[in-house]
C-alpha cells in the first residue's frame, strides 16, 4: 500500500500549537490545502489526538510511532490495532526523536505489512537510509538531525547529500518512496527536494509554528505540483 | 492532590478487550460499579482512547505513562499537556512494563506536581517501593513482576512482602497512598491487601480479561468497602 | 581491513568458563587450533580480559562491543581507543544480547573504519542482515536469536533461511564476509554453513561450555578447511 | 563493607589522559597522594584498564559500572565476577553518563552486597539522592549534571542544595556515606563539601585533565584531612 506522490507529511510533534483542539484545526488546514491542490498531505498528530483528527478530516492520518508488540501485557506502549481503530493509516518509524533498535525497525515494518498500515522509516544519513531501504518499507525519509528545527533545509544546505542518498537508496530499492526532511520551511525547499530526486518532504516546525500554517502548506503543495 | 481511598485502579494495558469501543464499554462498567458502591475506581486506557473515555465517563481517567518532556521538538512521546487536554487527571509512572530511569521518575513526579496530575509510581519490590516513596509521589503501587498476569495475588502469595513493603515505605513517607498489584483476581485478594495495610489495588487482566468485568469490579469494590 | 576466510569467531560472552584466567586458557586453546590448521580463529573476551588475552596469544582479539563515543565525558562506556590500546583488532556490533539503534550501528561502523578496526555486525534475520550489509561493514553475522545457546544450528534447522540471507545480502553487498551463528555445536554445522554460502561461523556456548574446547575448535577448523 | 572517610573518588571516565598506560600512571599518582596523606583515594578506570591498574597500585579500584546479570548468555555486558577477578573492589552505579532504571539500580546494589563489592550510587538532585539512599547502598554521590565538567563546584555554586541533600538523605538513611561531585576542581571545593556535611567528593576532569594531577590530588587530600 502506498500514497500518491508528490507527498507532504506534516509531523505535529508535541508542540502546543498542534495539541488537542489546535491539532484538529491544523489538520483541517492541511485538508483544505490538499483538496485545493490535489497534492497528498498526511498529518501526524500525537497519539491522544488521532481519533478526533481522523474523525474531523479525510486526508491520511499517521501515528508518530508504534511499538513492536502484540495485544496483551504491555503498559504505556502503542498497539497497532489501537491506532488503526482510532483511524491511523500509517506510521512514522525511527524518527530522530524516537530512535529504535535495528531489529525493532524490522519488526515494525513487518507489522505494518501484516496490518495494512503504510510505513515511513526515518533515517539520519545516506548510509542509514540505504540500510533502511534494504528492509523494504513503503517510504524512507532522510533527515540530518543537525538541521531539524533550524529552518535551514537539507535540500538547500546539503544538496549533494540528498542526491547521494537518493542514488544509494535506489541501488538497493527501486520502488521505495523517498522523502527528505529537516529544516524545510520555504516552498523553494520543496521544489529543490523534488528536483534532487525525492518524492516529497517531511515537515514539522516550518508548518506547526507558522503564523498561518494554511498559507505555507498551500505554497508547499503548489511547489510540489510543478 | 489525591483520591479518596480505598482505591481500585484498572490498568487497561494493550489488550484487545480494552481497546477502542471495547475500552469505552469497560470504562462504563467501572463507572457503574464505582457509583453503586462509592468506591473510587480509576481507569487507565491506552493513549489513543483517553479522549473518548474521558468524555464517556465521570470516574477518574489516568494515562499509562507520560514522558519527562516539555512541549516542542519531540516525536512519539507523551506530552502532559496533551493527556490533560484529552481528560486524564493522573498517570502511572514506571510500570513494570514501561520502566524508567531513576532521574526520569523524579522528573515526571515533579511534572505531575507542576501540572496538577496525580502520580502513581509502580515498583517491583520493598526496596524500590521505599526508594520511590522517598521521592514523594501521590501513590506507590507495589507489584512483584513475576506475579503480573498470573492470577496469583501478591497479597495471598507473599503477604509478608506486602507487610514489609508497607512498613518500609511508611518509615520514609507517612502520607503516600500504598497500593498493591500483580495477580489480583478475586475479591478476597482485595480484602487481604487492605488488611495488610495497603489502601487499594492496581488490577489489569483480572478485570480486562474477565467474562463479566462489571461483576468482578463490583465484587472488588464491595470487598474494598468492608 | 579484513581477515582470511574461512573464519571462526568465538564469543566468550560472560560465562564463568571464559572469565579471567580461564579466558586466557581458552584463548590459548583457540590459538593452538588455529596454528595447527591455518584457519583464522578470533576470540572475543569480556572487556576486562582483553589486555591479558591480547598479550597471551597471537590470534586476533575482538571486543564484544564499542560505543559510538569520542574520548571524554563518558562513564561506563567502551572507548575504541581504549580497546585498541588493550590489543583488540575488531569488534562485534549489535549482538542479539547487546542490540543498538540503527544510527548507533552506522556510527560505530564509521568509527571502526576511521580507527582501523574490523567490524562484525550481528543481525537476527534475512531483512536485518540485508539492512546491515547495505551499511558496508566488514562482516555480517546472521543469528536467529531463538536458536542462540540451544545447540541446534541454524545451518541445520533453517538451511533455507541461511541461503535466503546469503542471497539477499549479496544483492546489496558483493564483498562483505557473511557468517552464521546460533546453535553451532558440531563440526558438521560448520561444513553445512560453508556449503550454504557463508564464509564462517560465530560460536559461543558450543565452545565455551564444552568439556574440551580445544578438541571442538580443532574439529570446527578441520571442517572449515575442507 | 565500606571505606574510611574522608573519601576522594577519581572517575577516569573515557579521557585519553586516563586510558591505557596513562591510566596506570594516573593511578600511581593517586596512590602516592593517598599514602602521603592517609586519605582514602579510589580510582575508577575504564573496564579494559582495571586489571593492569589493580596490579600496579594498592589503593582501591572501582569499576565504572556493572550490569544486573548472572554469568552466562550476555554479550558486551559487565559481569561482577569478571571485574572482581580483575581486581575491582567497588562500583559506580547510575552515573549521570550511565543512567539506569530504578529496578536495575536496586538489583545491582543487591548484587554488590552478595558479592562483597562497595556500591557508590550517583544521583542528580536531592530527591533522587534520597530515593537512592532509601535503597541502602554504601555510598551516595550527589552530582547536578549541569555542573559536571564545568569546573564550577556544586559545593560553591549551590551550597544550599548540598545541605538540603545531606538533610533529606539523613532522614531516610543514617549510615550511608554521602559524597558530592560535579565541578570539583579546587582544594577549597573539597573543604566546603566536607563542611556542608558530606564525607568526600567524586571528581573527574578536575584531576584527569590537570597538568599535574598529583599536585591537585595531594591538595585535595590535604584539604580533606583538615
Amino acid at each position: 500500500m502506498n500514497l500518491k506522490t508528490p507527498l507532504i507529511i506534516v509531523n505535529f510533534k508535541t508542540y502546543l500549537e498542534s495539541t488537542g483542539q489546535k491539532a484538529v484545526a491544523l489538520a483541517k488546514n492541511a485538508e483544505k490545502a490538499s483538496k485545493e491542490t490535489g497534492v497528498t498531505i498526511v498529518v501526524v498528530p500525537q497519539f491522544v489526538d488521532i481519533a478526533n483528527i481522523a474523525e474531523a478530516v479525510e486526508i491520511p492520518v499517521f501515528t508518530q510511532h508504534i511499538d513492536a508488540i502484540k495485544p496483551g501485557n504491555s503498559t504505556g506502549h502503542i498497539l497497532v490495532e489501537a491506532v488503526k481503530e482510532a483511524g491511523a493509516v500509517g506510521t512514522l518509524i525511527n524518527h530522530a526523536e524516537r530512535q529504535l533498535k535495528l531489529s525493532e525497525i524490522e519488526s515494525i515494518i513487518a507489522l505494518t505489512k501484516e496490518k495494512g498500515l503504510i510505513s515511513c522509516v526515518c533515517a539520519n544519513n545516506p548510509n542509514t537510509s540505504t540500510g533502511v531501504a534494504a528492509m523494504q518499507p513503503d517510504i524512507v525519509s532522510f533527515e540530518p538531525p543537525e538541521l531539524i528545527g533550524t529552518g535551514i533545509a537539507v535540500s538547500k544546505a546539503q544538496p549533494q547529500i540528498v542526491t547521494n542518498t537518493v542514488n544509494q537508496v535506489r541501488r538497493v530499492n527501486a520502488d521505495v518512496t523517498i522523502l527528505c526532511g529537516a529544516g524545510v520551511s520555504q516552498s523553494e525547499d520543496v521544489s529543490v527536494a523534488l528536483k534532487l530526486g525525492t518524492q516529497g518532504v517531511l515537515v514539522a516546525s516550518g508548518i506547526v509554528k507558522a503564523k498561518d500554517p494554511y498559507s505555507i502548506l498551500r505554497a508547499f503543495a503548489d511547489a510540489a505540483k510543478k
